[in-house]
């Protein structure tokens, strides 16, 4: 090749940064043929030393190369390209932000810092007229980031519903699957390493929140931020809610969901659990995978199904960014930037158009569906299908009263539930979820 | 936006050609902002004004636009855009070569081109400076080239298998879920436009294998023509052999397959029905819908999944990829270019390891299957599974086996099966598949 080398900097050096070290070296000679120069690592940026000097007996790489003085790897004047693996907001930001003055691209895969400041990020790249790229920050592996900005560029998402955290689309597979309760999937999601010691980014949501915003983002060429994402994780899906979910032929999954409103004047952003037909594309995504489902007006359908996370999925990721950049620096020219043109308002999730699975434990006696439907009516609800049938196990004379409804807003949904909870006739809800997908 | 716009000729106003220039209008505030210069039809070129002279009711062009002179169009100075939705080997590529040689950049749809000589066309883009997009050429909507040529990038690809062809996978989907044999699902699909009046090109496999050729390029930095490519179709399926595959829960699906060998030396590319498991995700890929599953040795597995076909999913492939060829003209750069470098190998179809499924109709005495696992012995074919059941429905003494291999060369495979046939034992070869996806 004869051309000097570019020189990357790789920020952290755990799981992901170690799995890009590792395709840096042996995928090096295909890399150096597909971007017309070779890559070159210029240091490997840790938090502690000890634990690297010693030599990773997988990891090909030179000790010499590993510092802690990240700052003063991404000021290096060698430094073309910055990998950031360290996640979370700062030291993140901060050295993303001199790394960009510096002149240098960066990939990134820290989902965290883009759902909450993606602009500042993307108006230094623009700035200094550098490529910003994070496809490892949504659905790992999964190429969902660079179709949605460049293939999808000239069509319109109307909707974009993903599982995009796998660890909580484990332990509903598991609880599909098994009838397991949330708590015993979970710790089974623990002992396999599919969850953390501490679940909370994950089964509360926050994790699918960020990605959220991020497609939304792309999605609606709109600034989204996870701030903006309503978000309910699934600590609260008991067995009872996925057993009513497979007596609708449906499942239930934790979606992230981003869609335009009807007059495409306004957008929604949410995280929930859902119920959806067990015939969707989304459905049949078991255990940690991910995937991406997307509807435009002309393309139609489409899915991005993959692994969303691990150090060889992500790293991919991270490669295939860095190859992008790297061209870029070779043959000139640069990726999309931020686009917020449309910059239209997020909806409140009150006024998100959605629809209702509900379950009721009811009196067995004449006039109760009168006075649930009543109810329904009254906030201008209509009903889509009601079953109704006795309880084998519950007290005598109790009935189970199963709704679905049509679309209605959100608020006018729960303000019902909330009316029905009062109803003299009604016992209990024993299952409330959202149906998506139909 | 001030800036001056940015011409596009469009070659072809068939489908997908009326298609696209809809959307250049009702897109066109969206497209300039994604761009940062508006786009313009600078001509639209059709074989018989006559057609459209009169004005398309749903098409909201200056009827002044349209020319048969497809050559002058090209020609022109003004035009910085060429797309060709004509299809076919010539003129398309006259005018592609035309269109570049005058510095524009080209859009194609033209899967037949492509895979016959994508070399000349590369070489001409290459030459000229100019990009060379063709994301509709495969699997219509599904952005699935874009994430080839540069998501994966950085990963190394192991194997593509795609439904790549919506008329056979129609057919294949009622072939499964109604029992029909090959010729009254084909006259279903005819019937409701899944399948032409003259089907050659879709139930023969050749359509498909253009796209095998085309993926298997770009997944393994290999020039691959159709001539490479082992074809076979789906005019020999039988009722019987999906109610085989039925019996190994199972599917038959017209696959597109691409693969690295173990080693990493050379490659092979088929088009064949074959068996995949129902829990594969490729299995539940139902009616005229595409997908394609790939494997990479650090992204794992991942797919891709839409509408194949139809004027507005293959426009929105086309509009994607004329957005990144005007961003391009905007702030310079190019797309990636031919990427051939690996150079490798086509194996021939004899030395691609495959699986088979065979089920023969045999005598029911002792010491058949001793003969027939003799067979397969001498050809070093090991056997999986052998199920035997004695036949209801045909003769007296008669029994079904069915066999199921474990890997082994094509060739060593059909010269077993060639000389099953020639068993006394053996009344007749019901069913014969190769098996894949497990």
């Amino acid at each position: 090749m004869g051309e000097p080398p570019l020189k990357v900097a790789l920020l952290g050096c755990g799981v992901v940064g170690g799995a890009v070290a590792r395709l840096l070296s042996t995928q090096a000679d295909d890399l150096a043929a597909r971007i017309g120069r070779p890559l070159e690592l210029a240091g490997i940026a840790v938090r502690r030393l000890a634990r690297h000097l010693d030599g990773h007996p997988d990891l090909p790489v030179d000790p010499g190369l590993f510092t802690t003085d990240a700052h003063g790897l991404v000021a290096r004047e060698d430094v073309d390209l910055v990998v950031e693996v360290i996640g979370g907001i700062e030291p993140a930001r901060s050295l993303i932000l001199a790394a960009m003055e510096n002149g240098a691209s960066v990939v990134s895969a820290n989902k965290a810092l883009l759902a909450e400041d993606g602009a500042t990020l993307y108006a230094a790249a623009d700035k200094q007229g550098v490529d910003l790229y994070y496809e490892a920050a949504v659905a790992g592996a999964i190429p969902i980031l660079r179709p949605m900005r460049e293939s999808l560029a000239g069509d319109r998402v109307r909707t974009v519903l993903g599982i995009v955290n796998g660890t909580t689309n484990y332990i509903l597979t598991r609880m599909d699957e098994s009838g397991a309760g949330f708590h015993e999937a979970l710790e089974e999601a623990q002992a396999l390493g599919y969850a953390e010691a501490d679940p909370t980014a994950d089964v509360e949501g926050f994790d699918a929140a960020a990605k959220a915003a991020i497609l939304a983002g792309l999605a609606f060429h709109t600034r989204v931020t996870a701030a903006d994402v309503h978000r309910e994780g699934i600590t609260e899906v008991t067995a009872a809610d996925v057993v009513s979910a497979r007596a609708m032929n449906s499942v239930v999954k934790l979606l992230a969901i981003c869609e335009l409103s009807e007059d495409g004047q306004s957008v929604g952003v949410r995280v929930h659990p859902a119920m959806i037909p067990r015939s969707h594309p989304l459905a049949s995504v078991r255990e940690a995978f991910n995937a991406v489902f997307v509807e435009c007006e002309a393309a139609g359908e489409l899915m991005f199904y993959g692994r969303g996370a691990g150090g060889g999925p992500t790293a991919s990721a991270v490669l295939g960014d860095l190859v992008a950049a790297a061209r870029h620096r070779v043959g000139g020219g640069r990726g999309p930037g931020e686009s917020s043109y449309a910059d239209l308002p997020v909806r409140p999730m009150g006024e998100t158009v959605t629809r209702y699975h509900v379950s009721l434990d009811v009196a067995d006696r004449p006039g109760v569906l009168a006075a649930v439907a009543q109810v329904f009516a009254g906030h201008d609800v209509s009903i889509e299908t009601v079953r109704q049938r006795l309880l084998d196990g519950g007290e005598a004379g109790d009935a189970e009263l199963v709704v679905v409804t049509h679309a209605a807003t959100d608020a006018a949904l729960s303000a019902t539930v909330a009316d029905l909870r009062r109803l003299d006739a009604v016992r209990g809800v024993t299952s409330l979820m959202r149906v998506e997908g139909e």
